[in-house]
């Protein structure tokens, strides 16, 4: 596949508003891989709604090879106690059937020149433990890999329970 | 010390900008107790110009005890491609000698709620492995703790090489 591979030429350019329904079923396989596929509630519109526009909450790259989205990006700011404005990249997800060719390269890249162009001292990411590849592919690029950090999340209706407790 | 608890008062509100050079104080002795006392960055003036105006780039809620800023919590909105809007609660700090007083669970209670009154799905943040006082607290609120995930940093002079290799 090493012709292919030279030859295929990437182009990743903005997402527009009407990228949107592609860009959800990219989101929507990421799901699967990572094993929650009914985990995803957001919709085209809300997508459309929160990502253009004066107040946008984050900005996506969409990578298309012949015309057809292949992968994106979807990033956006987060501000940092000790550095200040930081870009944090939620997601980068490449079809299935393309990995392997420098889409996700590519991408990624085009989230790094954007936050070193907009002079963030840091962009962070998460990465599940066992996708070894990323963590390779990060490490190789010279991210760095914090293990002593866990997550925590309240949801929806631990949340609505909390405070039902509360009051 | 249990009547000091009793009757001990304390008043959380949104932070101004005039109580961010207290607000700096606690970011400084959070970095301490997390053994890097060297990391932050961030000034009184850059606190000042993002979290107020009307593209702020965070809230701040402070906590009083006599009038005087005891603790604070600083969290800000992330855009989930699973959930849509969320909250990330960046820090919640409590100065050394107060704590063990409700100071941590009002601020706590208070970023929780402007979270549920938003009406977003989530709320988010993290806690280092080694601090088991926090995550139990935290478990028994409602809140799960997820250990499979992995955080990534690109720092500045990272990204920087990156970038130049690149070109």
């Amino acid at each position: 596949m090493l012709a292919k591979t030279k030859t295929m030429e990437i182009t990743v350019r903005n997402a527009r508003k009407d990228d949107m329904e592609a860009v959800l079923e990219l989101i929507k396989e990421l799901a699967v891989f990572e094993k929650e596929p009914d985990a995803v509630e957001v919709t085209v519109a809300e997508l459309q709604n929160a990502g253009f526009g004066s107040n946008s909450q984050f900005m996506c790259f969409v990578a298309e090879v012949k015309s057809e989205i292949v992968g994106m990006s979807l990033a956006y700011f987060r501000f940092s106690t000790w550095k200040g404005r930081t870009v944090h990249l939620e997601d980068l997800i490449v079809t299935e059937n393309m990995r392997g060719n420098g889409v996700g390269r590519a991408l990624y890249n085009r989230v790094l020149e954007y936050s070193y162009k907009q002079g963030v001292k840091r962009v962070q990411w998460m990465v599940l433990d066992w996708n070894k590849d990323a963590v390779d592919f990060y490490e190789k690029s010279g991210a760095e890999v914090l293990k002593d950090w866990w997550l925590v999340e309240m949801k929806e209706e631990s949340l609505k329970k909390f405070i039902e407790e509360q009051s």
